[in-house]
């Protein structure tokens, strides 16, 4: 960064991504993409290598752009995941799924790194940067082995990353008042540490929540209907005639649905309220990345009042000064573009995600709703 | 029991009542009264005599019979429940609530004493003796005092109790084979205890499902409420324009109805499963009585046995057997009569409580179902 506020770095060759800053809406954006594009994440499989001696899962990874499907390995997704991180240090990554040795071939475990995975190249997609990045391209289309391999070499010695990458985009000239820009960087870290501790708050609770369904109430629920059925055991055997043993018959019925509904909590859990954790916890880390964010521009900042006070020391002169503002500027301009893209995600992911699960609720309790009527009917 | 098998209660005055006993559908029954009718308990009042130094809570009892609606506290129900049990020896009685004096005029302990003396009050309706019992009637129309005071003395010297009562009975004069109605009696008795088993549990996981609801899981709702509320505050924060300001609104709307399906949890518990723990009580209480009943039905057969061995020992006469005979037999119509109106009884309380609580659940998760997906339109 600071090499290249100061124009130190000593690149010298051609960046092989340009990317674009424009203000649209009074607001400093990244040009985005004329063709938006979606990838899946998909088809999970167990795969062996060196005859079944290591294994290893398999996902199958499909986009819109070029609707080639390439199969990659969790330990891909984390190559590339630290090349995307070294390279575009202002841009805040979405997480991959945690790294977890034990249990990493059961099923439920497989299902929720898919879909964190899902998430990842999701918001990929989503961001103008690193949608066009070069990597990721190459990530997502390339099939061939030695085509991957000489791609995989490229990238990493890209010359282009951390402060350097700022050499890769293009700004307005209207010059930034740097305070300003601080100003507006600073409040965006502290409402990011207000959504980080709601969004901790929310995933605590949603974890409460998700044991309490997935337990004591489809236990209870499963409870209520071994009581039914045994009371409707007590009915068959009363001896009282075709009234009992339609009360009977009710009762078995009822009990049958009550445990099925305990299951369907379990289920509700593990599905509905699990894409809400998956998807806070997306949202989390791709946030918890905002603090060096905002760090790397206040070092810009403090570079620039240096300067300043070196320009009025007769220690430097104007016209470098001027070189150094400018690379500021960029820079700022870099930050502002991914403070509003964040800001913008953030309203999309609850949009998408609270709304979702609200969706599912209704769903879940409405068919509810539709069950118990039925079952009173019985009754009647 | 004995006395009256054996002609010895030396009764000697009119019964004032006369009930009947008949076979139809091929079950022994009471001939049921042809004018049914209901009773409601309502409008508990506190109310002080002694110029204040006593306080107490009054009921008013209205019956669809008379139209007429009279006051009784506990007291009255108490002595009126006293009388009845040592009358109706071989009529299984509801069960009054229980005496409680700490927080008993607490509104949640007086609503619920309520409930059990309206259960209390239908059941004697709906039984055919009971609901023309003497003293029952009195109880339920008196107004004046004085006449009260007749009628409760007159009930409290009234002879025809115990085993006496029997002698108000009329019963077909068919004979009747002791061994076969023990078999039934017994049978009868044995399917009781699993079904007092069987309301044992269904009470305790009710209890345990009612402290479920009306604890973790408003707690919950009402956790999430706060943790929604909390990212909308963040949301308002953010000076991100319009889309966050809808998002914050959003979220606030959705915390607030968050809050209030906690509330509704809880009401959904203290009313509709209270009801069905009503319910159950009610019935228990009922059934209790049940191994007292069968066991006087043993009595009077042991008591014919030994008249038959007595006959063969030629120690008592033919038609002095035939007497024991004919009350013996009286005896068992009457406890046949009582299995057949308990086992009817028990369908109607059935279908009733647990058709009703159905419909009540059904239409609570309907409720919920529509606020969820009204909430979910704001995220679209």
């Amino acid at each position: 960064m600071e090499a290249y506020v100061l124009s130190a770095d000593g690149i010298k060759g051609q960046p092989g991504e340009r990317h674009e800053i424009i203000i649209a809406d009074g607001l400093i954006r990244w040009r985005g993409d004329s063709k938006p594009y979606v990838c899946t994440v998909d088809k999970p499989k167990k795969e062996t290598k060196m005859k079944g001696l290591k294994s290893f899962i398999a996902y199958s990874i499909t986009s819109s752009l070029s609707g080639i499907q390439v199969s990659r390995r969790y330990k891909h997704f984390d190559w590339l995941h630290e090349i995307l991180t070294a390279k575009y240090i202002t841009i805040a990554l979405p997480p991959l799924p945690e790294k977890q040795v034990s249990g990493r071939y059961e099923d439920d475990l497989i299902d929720h790194r898919k879909h964190i995975l899902q998430l990842w190249v999701e918001k990929i997609c989503r961001h103008p940067v690193l949608s066009k990045s070069d990597v990721w391209l190459h990530f997502l289309t390339c099939t061939d082995e030695k085509q991957w391999k000489n791609g995989k070499r490229k990238a990493e010695k890209d010359e282009y990353i951390g402060g350097s990458f700022l050499n890769c985009v293009t700004s307005p000239d209207a010059p930034l008042n740097p305070n300003d820009v601080e100003r507006q960087v600073e409040m965006f870290n502290r409402n990011i540490r207000q959504m980080e501790e709601g969004s901790r708050v929310l995933t605590e609770r949603m974890n409460t929540y998700q044991r309490l369904l997935g337990g004591p109430v489809k236990q209870n629920w499963q409870k209520l209907a071994a009581a039914f059925s045994a009371l409707g055991h007590s009915f068959k055997d009363d001896g009282a005639g075709p009234a009992s043993m339609r009360m009977a018959d009710a009762l078995q019925t009822t009990a049958h649905h009550y445990h099925v509904i305990g299951d369907d909590f379990e289920t509700h859990a593990k599905n509905d309220v699990e894409r809400v954790l998956e998807r806070v916890y997306s949202y989390r880390g791709t946030i918890s990345r905002v603090p060096d964010i905002c760090n790397i521009h206040k070092q810009a900042i403090t570079k620039w009042r240096n300067t300043e006070n070196a320009v009025v020391e007769g220690k430097i002169s104007e016209s470098q000064a001027v070189k150094v503002k400018q690379r500021v500027d960029n820079t700022s301009y870099v930050i502002m573009a991914e403070v509003n893209h964040l800001n913008a995600e953030k309203t999309e992911d609850f949009k998408q995600f609270i709304g979702a699960y609200l969706r599912q609720q209704q769903a879940f309790y409405q068919q509810m709703a539709n069950t118990l009527g039925d079952l009173a009917k019985q009754f009647e």
